[in-house]
């Protein structure tokens, strides 16, 4: 099944799959940096902690205690390489949602409007802090929903991404400074639809 | 997609699979409070939650850090509920694992017996305090990995459970007291492997 | 100032300041389950934390963020040996509190009866998971108030602890299965309100 | 002993101790928006907190688990309002550490540089995410040690705050982008160590 094992990482950075020169009201040079020192930090920081823990695993001696300490980071880690790659794949578009997932997250909340105002309230309480914002797909509950993580270790059960929103502060402060409501704006501004339509279908398969 | 929208929640507790009297080494009385008092109480919380968020978002002037923390309670008994079906559903067998899933584990952590020294480390790790020991598997990266949990609202990024052992002291301490490496050593000998089986055949699609 | 360096910790447990077989609803068995496999488990932790942490202090190459995980754990261990020895200490009284205690409680809360419900009901709410209700001074702000905390890493900052109740479930399981509500009882039955009462005279310097 | 009751908190915001046109490296812009913004924002979020807590501690209906929700916003604004004030106090000199408080950190650390090693590890281990680094008095151990948090409701058990160095990405976003390492300079070089001394002595008392 799996490519990688357990204790390998992948190498190398996705790349954007966008021009960032060409977001509305995002910077590319915060794109930029957003992309290769905290998406890329952390695939970097990845392959170091696999590393560890290989020898960790290795070392008969060593406490449980403190190999779940490297197990956090694992987790941590593996959050934010994969969130960034969800997050950066879903910029890039015109903002304007298509009809069929417009339906879809119109009937798992009542109207899409009272989607985005929840998932607007979420960021704007995530401003001047860390965390995420995840429209998922519980896959056990069969649920969409919003999901609010505190940082890159934490999220939902069993639970694909559909639309994934920064709240790092460093996913805003350079271009806003702390109007991290202007940068929620600018996000949804930019949302790619299309990607967001093909994880739906991919997840009600 | 979702039969349940997002602000509504299951009423019904899934029963157990297994006859609770007939496990090796796990109490009746143990599994029942378990399932009736930890799993039943975040069911119920989990729809008092749901009421609370609509009745908030509804209300224009909830600030929003208050919501997000209706939020983190939402992600948190979410992911007790969840959690919990998987873990009482991967329970009830004989502690054998197969020849098909002994094989994709063992490729994916280099042999079967390095998968489950990390697995029984990690909840030794945890043993006194909260947390869940996860086998997912990674549906972005395609890893089948071990990950460590703090609490229901941690979780990693993508997932799909595929074996998980609860370590919330709930677990053990009736039976066990603070003897852990006990508890570890009964949920191993219970494992139902072919539910484990299934899970992967469906992740792998 | 301090007798004990930054690496260093305590080797010996704080023995209890009363008679485990003598605590009104509380067992024994409990109690020195509590008191050896948790509270004593955490030093001897700490001390292994310790080691570690001057080792990888010591070396160059290890990368911070996994040098935080260690500290992460130090934090953690710290906070466990510590209110575990508040708690043992004021556990072993008759539950009734003193004139004075109990005016200044009733002066910072509006009542005692409000005090009081609000530490009960911040206990039942952390049922069935980790953490501990703490009463404490904070020296900067000069209030005093109930303080919530998740696990032993959490803490409110500059606060002395006044009273402190520990729901991890080792606190109960094991004499009370999942009703937290009857410990809490029994708890508020065993507080030794001299202690409390000496540790609002030195915080109030 | 309290001047303030427990459901009640400041209104105003504590001014800043040094002219902040005149730190060196760190631009005012970013300290004003930091001590407006995020500083000014947890003091007006706390207020909101306590009004609501005590709304919902007088509603007998309010659900424990919903309660102790608030009660996490309680323990988070309460520790932004007093590290941020604490950072702010102790920053606005000229980074020169005098005789006394040097000996003092030597003492507890084995070496000075052995204590600034430590500290300037861990805030590049908090690079690109949320958290704050505090050397901090332990009253209960005696220790004077650096400790590690995550946000700001982790904290040490028991210890009054010496330096407090704040991580979170609006701390340097504003003014070196990703490179944490270039603030952790320039705070290091702004450090007002009269204050830190003073610290140190009421702690020692």
């Amino acid at each position: 099944m799996p490519s990688l094992t357990a204790f390998e990482s992948q190498t190398a950075l996705k790349p954007l799959s966008f021009d960032p020169a060409k977001l509305t009201g995002l910077s590319e040079r915060m794109i930029r940096s957003h992309w290769e020192n905290n998406y890329g930090g952390s695939v970097k920081a990845l392959g170091v902690v696999k590393k560890h823990l290989a020898e960790a695993l290795a070392n008969k001696d060593t406490p449980p205690f403190i190999y779940n300490e490297l197990k956090r980071e694992h987790l941590l880690r593996t959050g934010s390489v994969v969130f960034h790659e969800y997050y950066f794949d879903n910029l890039g578009g015109d903002g304007k949602a298509g009809a069929n997932e417009s339906k879809v997250i119109a009937e798992a909340f009542g109207s899409f409007d009272t989607w985005e105002t929840e998932f607007r309230r979420m960021g704007a309480g995530l401003g001047g802090g860390s965390g995420w914002v995840v429209l998922g797909f519980n896959t056990h509950t069969k649920q969409l929903e919003n999901y609010w993580l505190a940082d890159h270790a934490h999220g939902p059960a069993a639970t694909l991404p559909i639309l994934v929103m920064d709240m790092y502060e460093h996913s805003y402060q350079m271009d806003f400074g702390a109007a991290a409501a202007k940068y929620i704006d600018a996000f949804f501004a930019n949302i790619q639809w299309d990607v967001v339509a093909r994880r739906i279908e991919l997840a009600q398969r």
